[in-house]
């Protein structure tokens, strides 16, 4: 695996942006794709689609394509979304009850087993349309363990953010994906991904302010 | 203006990553920045820090690094983010409600006028913590020509996204911001972007995967 930890955490990023129009593509039944099709659907130059895929092997027909199905197949296994993955959710408000329910988690293999808040109010309650119990943060170190759970979900109001963090931390759990909008401090050995809406808006903002 | 219509659109998302660490350097009194450590806290290499950049004109000194103060005021000014741009959310459910609540919106020029709601249920509510009432679908076109609304957040459930899309394109607005999981049928001439939690969540199942 030598080979593969020299990957650059972006073409990581754009390698799994690759894999979403290559699902529509196989959706509508299209089973080849070109690396300049494929570019131009990502938003980001042929070269470029060329060099991250290369890091992997070589998956392309020179003059041809990439198969589609061979290369969607390839993309999981690179990025371990051929398994299922255990989260928890931490802060059962209005962000964190959209997250539950949002669909495509489970089906990229990413299964909430447990939900958190600290709130006395929701403790103890079924979350809608899901099956979950809503835990108090007291609970977290044991269901991490017995239920085995591998990623965090931050959705509390940012003032519990950094607590939560430590807590997630101390119950063994090694990556976090953070939706609320402070910069966490966490050891190094903990993966933090931070979810910034507001970097979407900044670039319709540009593309915006070029037209006007 | 003619330079920057050939910046490439991955660039443009990357420069508004820049300025995240760039406002907690101000924050915490620091005001040089070298591309390597601003390269370093955004996670991309320093040589794509000083081409990004060098795109816009000059602002490094060799051997010292960038003014923080003056990279940011540039990179605001680049994306447009020195201004303010008037939103209309789409959808008053779960995902909806924690957006307009988020506060990292208004802080970076982001202004929600207006929402919109299908449901019976909602219409003529006020939504907590916020003075807008929820308006039907109807007032659309009336409201983005009075409000002067630019952009649009969907955050509808799947199944009315794409009709919400039309809607606001009949109604003038320019650009969409799509927080649903389906992928919308827009004209060209109309602006984008797709908010995919679920790329973060692929980005840390590699790395977890790769500790295993």
């Amino acid at each position: 695996m030598k080979k593969e930890s020299k990957i650059p955490e972006a073409s990581i990023e754009r390698i799994a942006l690759y894999s979403r129009p290559l699902e529509k593509l196989l959706e509508s039944r299209s089973f080849v794709i070109s690396s300049e099709k494929l570019a131009q659907l990502c938003k980001v130059n042929p070269a470029q689609v060329r060099k991250d895929l290369s890091y992997f092997g070589e998956f392309g027909v020179r003059g041809i394509g990439y198969d589609v199905t061979d290369l969607l197949r390839a993309i999981r296994k690179i990025l371990g979304s051929d398994r299922e993955w255990r989260l928890a959710l931490l802060g059962a408000g209005n962000m964190g009850q959209a997250l539950i329910r949002h669909e495509e988690f489970l089906k990229r293999g990413y299964r909430f087993v447990a939900v958190f808040d600290s709130s006395h109010g929701k403790i103890g309650k079924t979350l809608s349309s899901t099956s979950l119990v809503i835990q108090p943060m007291s609970m977290l170190g044991l269901l991490v363990e017995s239920l085995e759970i591998e990623v965090g979900l931050i959705a509390t109001p940012p003032s519990e953010a950094q607590h939560t963090a430590d807590r997630l931390v101390e119950a063994g759990v090694k990556a976090i994906l953070n939706f609320s909008p402070i910069q966490l401090r966490q050891p190094d050995n903990i993966l933090v991904e931070n979810v910034d809406f507001t970097v979407n808006l900044d670039n319709l903002a540009y593309f915006l302010k070029e037209r006007l």
